[in-house]
């Protein structure tokens, strides 16, 4: 079978899956533009309802507009840091939620809700799923990045109408994410907000659910059941 | 470095990248519980925000509702169908959108918003990311799917209250994804879509832009021009 993996090569994909982390501590490098390329074409290899491809990618190097970028996240991480009291307030404030100066480069993914044309092929009931293939996309240029042995850092606390106005973004563009990109200082053995003490991973099994909401998924007699 | 991939290593996490496909012809195996449980896993290792992991999993293998299920997607197609005329039309009634009975089981994927508690770390700005989180995890999935050999189609031709309804998914959770999944009849070397006709594959270079909306990225020079 031509299409098989081998062992190693499913390994490795899970490898890549298990060992990607948030990263907001970088080191300096030199993104090279080969590497970047390889990145970008994994995203634009990602799934896309009705084949549409909304994605596009804006790299931003530029310094001084990083530098606003950085201030703007910083400022909007303090206001939502006015919701939180006492020891939550305190763990808050430490937290590192952007590494966008120590980053080689940032990346603005969009979505155009429009690429597909004026008939929505697979969205007429789920227009939303235009987005969700730019986050596939977005995954996919994660993942390539843990392979190639760089971090990806996806920074959210700031104002998507800000941003698109700094970097032109037409209005019917819609802002998906920033990917702050570079080499990063480590990969963690588990996400920073676990270690810090902010929330533990979930139990897989209170996750997973059989024939419909709310009934526990039985491990190791679902599908035999299933079969009669 | 302990944390690098080999080349061998990388070149596994591409190749699953760029043959993953959304698959809507299967044909019959048993799905066995323990890749079932390795394809969860590799979800549930997905990004989110705040780490909050909103996603939750529901294995539907019954064929009854899987039935009723497909009965809805190609009426809910049908409808969509309207909106083409001519060649357009003739093309779209061809398309398989679904493999929900052929495939083995379907999942589906859903949202809860409030599973990061009250405050939404890192989503003040952008609650939408907590359904993007979930769509990482849905990509994470279907890379392992396609290392395991395995099949995944995205069915997004359905309304999604009626199928909370069906599944019994309380009000405040969202419907994200149903997939299909299944042994694949095969991995085509492009999208189906792109095969049939309906739309080409967008130039990568088009999608890039540099520093803002609207500027063409010059590659190869890029990079050495923010040096300087």
């Amino acid at each position: 079978m031509a299409h098989k993996f081998s062992q190693a090569e499913r390994s490795a994909v899970y490898r890549a899956i298990e060992q990607r982390r948030d990263v907001r501590q970088f080191v300096a490098c030199d993104l090279g533009e080969e590497v970047l390329r390889r990145l970008l074409a994994a995203a634009h290899a990602a799934p896309s309802v009705g084949f549409m491809q909304p994605w596009d990618f804006i790299v931003v190097r530029d310094r001084a507009v990083r530098r606003k970028i950085r201030d703007h996240v910083l400022c909007q991480k303090e206001k939502a840091g006015r919701h939180y009291k006492n020891e939550r307030a305190e763990l808050y404030q430490r937290l590192k939620v952007e590494g966008i100066l120590d980053s080689s480069l940032a990346i603005a993914v969009t979505c155009d809700s429009r690429r597909g044309g004026s008939v929505n092929f697979g969205r007429v009931t789920m227009p939303q799923t235009a987005r969700f293939s730019v986050c596939a996309a977005i995954e996919n240029f994660w993942l390539a990045a843990r392979a190639e042995g760089l971090g990806v850092g996806w920074v959210s606390i700031l104002e998507p109408s800000w941003l698109k106005t700094l970097l032109n973004i037409p209005r019917h563009i819609e802002f998906v994410a920033l990917l702050c990109v570079g080499a990063a200082q480590d990969f963690p053995k588990e996400p920073v907000l676990q270690t810090a003490g902010w929330r533990k991973r979930e139990s897989l099994e209170k996750l997973v659910h059989a024939e419909r909401w709310g009934r526990p998924y039985a491990w190791g007699r679902e599908a035999s059941e299933a079969k009669r």
